[in-house]
């Protein structure tokens, strides 16, 4: 019964695991090329986003992002309550897997990031990646369930380098990352306008996506 | 019924945003490192391949290129009408997606590029390139219809890097990059032989192979 | 009959040759750029896994891993003979995968690594690396048999960037990466302490996952 | 009746385009970086690998390199003449390849490498890249035939980094590439050294994979 909490909990720490500890390694290694850290980040995040998501997805879903979650509530394919569990379940984890990280490179546990991620622009970014992440998730299920992995994995592969963002598109995560001043970090100020664009645009994209990818006949 | 011009707009508009986003993306963080510019965003543009593919291709057939419309016009298997309302979608998604990503990155929505891309050395490169792009769409609907998305995306990922032009190999693409003066830009003056090109390859590929392809045994 | 055990040897070859030999090769060509030489190695490694495991897998289970071999003991899906055998195999046989690379690249064959791995954090990353590992493998043969070779190369090609140690999370990889004193080494009295937090984790991953990932259905 | 030697002729041009073509741009653009260049040649041979295997295969078996053919003759899987046929359409598609790249690159069309690569090492090397290509072959032929693709492109993207010649592997490959003195090119004195260890990996290889991937149940 408890164990699609738990899934939610413990894939939204490996996923941020997978973001925050590649940023610190690449930040650590690249030596000022910001590139190349980009380039390491964004693929150790897909590799992740692949294995969490095949493994947990028959357990949990596999949301790991409140504003999927959102999604499926607004779609009714989860329960109100089961919802509410679930985005509790994703922000703790996404907590805890960033603390996991400062432990596993030796740095303070308790930290808050001092980088600007603001303005119109980047904001923007953030819709449009959120959309473009319910877009493959509601695409896949519709067209071809078992690459939904894949295909979330290579669009936010992709998304790192397409959004000025950076593409966090994911409230756990923006919360979560606003906990480490280190390359993946986002300042604690910022984090509110980023939740509200996500979920906003999950609102609008919601309905759209299910018109786009209805399962009537087309030709 | 118009699902699938919405379809064709939408996934050329998300194409546009990966190659150009990506680019700008890659100038700004690479210092002047033009390989690891071209790395990213080959990668990212590969990646939204996969996606736009995968998840568009039940709803429209996944086109996103007029040269493709042209092969399935001289194959018949589109009607003219539909075709050309695909290449309008298809042009006009790609110039959104453009502006798109001047937002994303604050920049000035309307640009024109002055990246020369010109010389017959570039156009047999599109010739080549195109007629590639069509070999592993049609070989891979003979032979294994579920990984044509895996195709072209890494078709085209491998392409950026063996063609001198990068592998435009789409006239709506073409057009598009014509205004964005980034990475990815085509001065417009240089967009007309590029789309020549292109179609030119487009009308001699198809029936090669149709030929090389077709499905009767082979032993 | 005695297949299997050639294939745990064969594979766990094949699997150091790609770790050091492409960490050898990396180093030789990136100039002092440790970001772009792990990149090169985290990859190389990804692809072995993913040959190695596919093509070996229905021949002796594909192993190459102590502690995988000892999370299927404690499932009870393995004799402990065979076990004892299998493990056998694979530190004589990533031995020699070490020195096949070295052969190779054309140094000295018997080395000791020099290079330093120890410590709270790095011993934390391993337990976290093998943890992951066994949840890809355990959560993968439940979801999705068939993703299992690529789970566990993109699972390890992103671990070797999100945990300190990069991710050795394989007794059989630690012993033999002691024999070489090239990028991929470790100081042969690190050794011990890695084995020993890999081995740990595994017996206290295995009945976590045995729960999370038990086939009853969910809903 | 003929299409199968245009498959071999066609897909072994394409290859060479992509080993040549990635390795001219690369250098190009690497500005001496020789690891990010090595990296965007193996990543687009790689992706040229799975598409022309994925595409070809059907229609001809996909070899596209004499050594495989001989491995096929070997197990009697293809008949002499043909054999003889299919090595005479890699080797000529594979020079057409390279001519090809000069063209796009705007080069001399008509060239001889003055890269060295002889030595014990790089034949040892060989070596090992050959019977590892035949590995994965028939590996993947008996395990999971849709995989041999996936499985091909990914061990020579690995390969070119864990063996110090940069995994040649294929006697075609190796004639055509002595014939551009660019980054991917080699020395035609040092050609026969190359394409007689190949065969003769190819040559030891194949009873010895034969007996491993013997069909028989193992447990």
């Amino acid at each position: 019964m408890t164990r699609f909490y738990v899934a939610e909990f413990l894939g939204t720490a490996l996923l941020l695991i997978s973001v925050v500890g590649s940023g610190i390694m690449a930040e650590n290694l690249a030596g000022g090329n910001v590139a190349l850290a980009l380039l390491a980040n964004a693929i150790a995040t897909g590799c992740m986003l692949y294995a969490i998501i095949t493994t947990l997805g028959p357990v949990s879903g596999a949301h790991f992002n409140p504003a999927v979650t959102l999604a499926f509530l607004i779609r009714r394919e989860i329960p109100l309550p089961r919802a509410g569990f679930y985005v509790l379940c994703q922000i703790t984890g996404g907590i805890l897997g960033v603390w996991a990280c400062h432990a596993m490179f030796d740095l303070p546990i308790l930290q808050l990031s001092t980088t600007a991620r603001t303005g119109s622009s980047q904001w923007f970014s953030e819709a449009i990646a959120t959309f473009g992440l319910l877009f493959v998730i509601f695409g896949g299920l519709r067209s071809r369930p078992d690459a939904v992995p894949a295909l979330v994995a290579l669009y936010i592969t992709g998304a790192y380098w397409f959004t000025s963002s950076t593409s966090f598109a994911n409230p756990a995560v923006t919360i979560a990352r606003g906990l480490s001043d280190t390359f993946a970090g986002i300042d604690p100020a910022h984090i509110a306008m980023f939740v509200l664009v996500q979920l906003g645009a999950a609102a609008i994209a919601t309905p759209a996506l299910k018109w786009l990818f209805r399962t009537e006949a087309v030709e």
